[in-house]
């Protein structure tokens, strides 16, 4: 295997204050962690980071504030576009743009019904009308449609399309893209975090694993340990991925689990945003014990190869 | 069976004019057209109204000239309100009031996991801030959660709570509905057309039928037709029924189609709301003969049986 | 509402003996409850009767001892077919016609990737080589393919269909069935207890209740009460119909629950097919004692009305 | 990577005379065709076998034919049984057995409400009464259920238990095969064709691949490519598995499309079982066309490569 670099993009957790506003000292602090875990860039109000449960006026502080935290950060700013439909997507970039941000990850219009060539009549009137640089962000089990891998061809020509992040799950999908679609100037980016050891392998250009918030130098030294040549031995590998996915299922939710490993972590609290719940005052002891523990194993092993 | 009267709402289309702006003369016209047809309320920015997918600016600015056009109907005027989380419902809620909206049908939160607490917590915290009166909304094929009936059942205790319209389709959820729920204080709708039919038999209070843009004239007939005592031929009623379905398949998209069947009757434009697109030219002339045809066919009947 | 005759046919439990073997002591005991009880017709090695369960030669020795039970029984004589494949279906159709049997109800071959039109050779073979009468048997939550509307048209002018039994859960199909393509020739039975009810209403030729096993009479009640001119208050009839099916989820597998409840009547042992497994005894108090409350609630019910 | 050794086992077609009876002159034909490629082993009468289609006295003869002409093959022979219910395998492993079949591989038994308990219960019965070899057979979309890893655990501990092939389709699932369950005496088999190569190099001990009956070398080739050292460039690998798959795609049911590319090689006839249709003389030409080029490049690519 080649010394490809596969990059890290952190899908950042927004951080709450116990009155429900934004907890920005936790933000930074939250970004200070992964960046020194070795991240390559963030993906910021994507589903993890809650966009689609902040009213638009919060979302537009977040990214004044992230543009501000991040403005000395050399890798990827990405922000999520998670609207229901192209008018709404288009009148969201534009502020965010006033405000300085250049780069989104947008999901097609969701709701009955929708086709192929509505999905390429959204993204061609966001491009046509923002002037956004943007990756196409596959999430059908969101928005009820999954993009067509000649959907992605045609999308990959638009002006300002950067790549394409996919949370789908489906692995075959993804080697096609990765066959397919994949180009010098069309990255290819896994966003489910249970596929991202296989799609290293295969030659992804990047993953987008929700876990990189609580142990960034994991997924780090995964992406460039899987990418190297001499190792043939995934296990321990797998084993510790597997049991960053089981903490993510410590509550319903999965975002309440991975705030309260944060707050394990003394990074940020275990607040959620409305209706969901944090993890309750019951559940937490479980989870720091399984958190500081994993972190343990994980020390371990990163010392142990290389 | 009794006289019991099931009342027909009208899930109202939202006219738009060749620019993408709302179309208000057409607007009148369509609540003219269903008025003199002879329903009972109107559900205004439902999914038929392409609610999601106008801005909210635009959607206050379609209540406001609702409220101004519907001042002297004495049916019920509802809102729809179809937003991802219960921040940004209260948000609208709240300025929608502003501008004299009372009632509303609202749905759960939609997205990844939520439970039935969460939706609990949905529609308390709306009810709790907002003061609103509001309609339990399920569309479970849309928010990806169907309510179960235990929690119609908590929810109907909430102050506000007016009722449930049910559109997932599942005929024995609503039969669970009728017996076990509904009350002389909590009316009980089918939102899916198809099932308006064995709904009113079983003792439905209202339906909210796509068609009634169309034909409101004949859900008016059927509901009283199906309620009355001495009839049990229900294939002509059927069979229409089934014509108007047919109908809203005449594109991949149904609004698109019953646009361009309200166009053939000459009550608004046949513009749909982006990424979606309009019936073509092409589809026009079939729609057409369709529709006037359909329209004879509906008048004869409702002459021949009282 | 006119005096349409809707058929009750029973869906037969399969009695087994504690060593696995056929129990036709209680067989004929179950069969004389229904005749009892005024049904219609037997359906027998359905899906109820654990017909896909039990190894061939065994199937065939219930037909042998069926048309011998049921020899003096004016009704309907069904045997269920549900093999993989048309040859087995063939196969099993010949031998049970040697042993006196003469309508099926046979359901598409399962698999992947059946397509309608392998849906009608299916049954156009069948047709050919057994000369046997035959219901279609549309069940696509077990052979993963529904039988649509226009295949339904075709496969009720092959030599020997006599009728449909639907199964699929789906009203608005059944009220398509009923408007579409039932006539005099081709009765349309509704398979799926929990609708009963309205498509009775609506005119079905009969239903086919799992529940009929355990109370029979309160089916054929159900059918002719609903049927009837001058009521319109069902609110106890799906009340009481609520019920029985929640005696069907008294535990995870239905038929365990039907036995159960047959044996608290005293009519048949519980033992089902293996790998199943029949209620254990530390269930059987409650049920016992939620099936003889239940048939009390039935016996006043059908008293107070007619 | 070490050179661990990934083995091919070919899901065999089983080839149709004209009449409908088994072509054991093709049989042969394709046997030897798939060894002389360098496979590891036979899975017959699977789900590709059309086992499910064949009665069952066809499916023992095909067995007393298959222990005939692989009398000499090192590898392994595997039967499907592919029944719904614990009698009808046990039944007919036993007279497989008398036939000189030893090992197998088995599904659940496929119905509703199949639970976990049932799914132990079921191969336990199996285990217990034939003394087979058996492996686990992992296949939801045909039976419905998904044997969870924690099964699969302590299936792995009953007599005779061999190993499992997962049919699946999730890559992630099989991961957790890989790192949960796999050991030294309990291989893990990969059964979905697109997942071949992320499987191999995450570790599977073998891979099961419809069309190694079309290009068995091809799929050898891929096996000891993709464990060994020194090579990270996958694209034409995917690129040529892409193709494969796209032949399968030729006609709507898959093995019509394998047969008709084993046509176009000279290997066997086309025919299916019924109701299925096999390719028509009209897509015979391009699926040859298809077939010989993809041939070639096969050829070429396995030249240039080692």
């Amino acid at each position: 295997m080649n010394e490809r670099q596969c990059k890290v993009t952190v899908p950042l957790l927004t951080p709450l204050s116990g009155d429900g506003n934004i907890d920005y000292r936790g933000f930074g602090k939250l970004v200070a962690h992964c960046v020194q875990g070795g991240v390559s860039g963030f993906l910021i109000l994507g589903t993890n980071g809650e966009g689609y449960l902040h009213a638009g006026n919060v979302r537009l502080d977040v990214i004044r504030h992230s543009e501000d935290f991040l403005s000395g950060f050399q890798g990827m700013r990405l922000y999520g576009v998670l609207e229901h439909s192209t008018d709404e997507a288009v009148a969201f970039i534009k502020r965010a743009m006033d405000l300085g941000a250049e780069k989104f990850a947008i999901v097609p219009p969701f709701y009955d019904a929708v086709t192929q060539g509505d999905i390429v009549r959204h993204y061609e009137k966001i491009a046509g009308v923002t002037r956004a640089r943007m990756f196409i962000y596959n999430l059908p089990s969101l928005t009820g449609v999954n993009i067509e891998i000649e959907t992605v061809k045609k999308l990959k020509r638009l002006p300002g399309v950067l790549g394409i992040k996919n949370s789908s799950g489906d692995m075959f999908y993804f080697m096609q893209l990765l066959s397919r679609v994949k180009s010098e100037d069309f990255p290819v980016f896994q966003g489910s975090e249970e596929l991202a050891l296989p799609s290293i392998l295969l030659g992804a250009d990047g993953i987008i694993p929700c876990g990189a918030n609580v142990f960034p130098a994991f997924f780090v030294w995964l992406a460039r340990m899987a990418g190297s040549v001499s190792t043939g031995d995934y296990d321990e590998i797998i084993r510790l991925s597997g049991k960053i996915l089981d903490l993510q299922n410590m509550t319903s939710y999965w975002i309440a689990s991975l705030k309260g490993a944060c707050e394990s972590l003394g990074l940020i609290g275990r607040d959620v945003s409305s209706p969901y719940t944090g993890m309750s005052d019951g559940e937490i002891p479980r989870c720091r014990t399984f958190t500081l523990q994993l972190e343990k194993e994980i020390e371990e092993a990163m010392k142990s190869k290389r």
